[in-house]
């Protein structure tokens, strides 16, 4: 068996790897897991992926979990062009502060507003009280605000002139919202460059 | 001027950084930033890490954050034994599965057991509600078994026979508690095999 990708493309982190090999032409079969159907929690494939989350590589007879690894293991693999993941010493150590800063940083409040905002109505019938989305919603802005002072700055892209897999890891989670449905977020408005926070940019409810 | 690393040795992900410089006889001139002083908000350390946090490196122009990122810089750099980024594709896979498995599992865990456990109590003079001290419990007991069921399994360090960058991340994350006081956890246990939760591990206050 060659390469499988265990993915539900519901996820930022799966489009991530996703669209890495499809641009790469990396061949794989796609082993879709639904999220909404609890498939990350049936026993097979917690053979796959002890961690029961997406995305998750099979390769024979390795398996490995975590989007950041896999995007790796596939740049290394498949010997992507070198602007992904740089050789140079700098831009490398660049595009992994980037992919270490993420977890905790943007990834976690666009998740945590993503949440509050709109899949707890959604889902639980249940508003978050205003204060507590509202401090999601600044420490959301300060990601943001990082994001571009610290990272982006006046770069097309994050490591510089050239794409690598901290944008992709970026512009998945920065799109999300428009994934799920209507959204106050123009998008038309160039992504990465238009991150600067916005209240609004998450769709659907008022609080 | 040569490598210059800012820390603050009460941080954990100082120590990894220290403890991997030292071992590997990289010579550095330490720049100690004292986070109980707020020196991490200085105007001086923001032109090294504006995310504000230790640890950083500079090397020459050249600044970084994030830990996990110093490590690997340093680690490429210097040229350290394989054995610690293997260049092994699995193996190095493995490395970076749990370097990024960490973030939002472990060390968001420990970090917040400590706060509400501890330091709260000891700063703030204010007790976290029980149910809440109890779910983050919850929570990193459930890490910790993943630690030890996908993670370290029956082998010495956590990629194989022998130690990584992950060790170093996750030794100093679990060893935490023993730094900042007495403890109830047994010094002499073998710390990575022991890591199995304890509602008692944190030192001092009563919940
Ligand atoms: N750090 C992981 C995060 C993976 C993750 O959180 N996946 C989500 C979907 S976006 C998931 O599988 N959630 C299911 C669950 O937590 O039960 C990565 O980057 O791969
Ligand atoms: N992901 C970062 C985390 C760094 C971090 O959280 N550092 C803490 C000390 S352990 C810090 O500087 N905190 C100061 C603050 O957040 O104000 C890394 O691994 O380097």
């Amino acid at each position: 068996m060659g390469l499988e990708l265990y993915l539900d493309l519901l996820s930022q982190p799966c489009r991530a790897v996703y669209i890495f090999a499809k641009k790469n032409n990396i061949p794989f079969e796609l082993r879709t897991v639904e999220l909404l159907k609890g498939q990350h929690h049936s026993d097979a494939f917690a053979q796959v992926n002890p961690l029961r989350k997406v995305p998750a590589l099979k390769d024979g007879e390795f398996t490995l979990a975590e989007s950041v690894a896999i995007l790796l293991y596939l740049s290394r693999k498949y010997k992507a062009p070198d602007h992904w993941y740089p050789e140079d010493l700098q831009a490398r150590a660049r595009v992994d502060e980037y992919l270490s800063w993420q977890h905790t940083a943007l990834r976690s409040s666009c998740t945590r507003a993503m949440w509050q905002k709109m899949m707890f109505p959604v889902f639980l019938g249940e508003r978050v009280p205003p204060e507590t989305l509202a401090s999601t919603l600044a420490e959301l802005d300060s990601c943001l605000q990082l994001l571009e002072d610290k990272f982006l700055k006046d770069q097309d892209f994050l490591i510089g002139p050239h794409i690598s897999v901290a944008d992709l890891v970026a512009i998945t989670e920065l799109m999300h919202p428009l994934h799920l449905g209507p959204s106050s977020h123009s998008p038309s408005a160039p992504a990465a460059k238009s991150s600067k926070a916005d209240p609004n940019w998450l769709p659907g409810t008022t609080v």
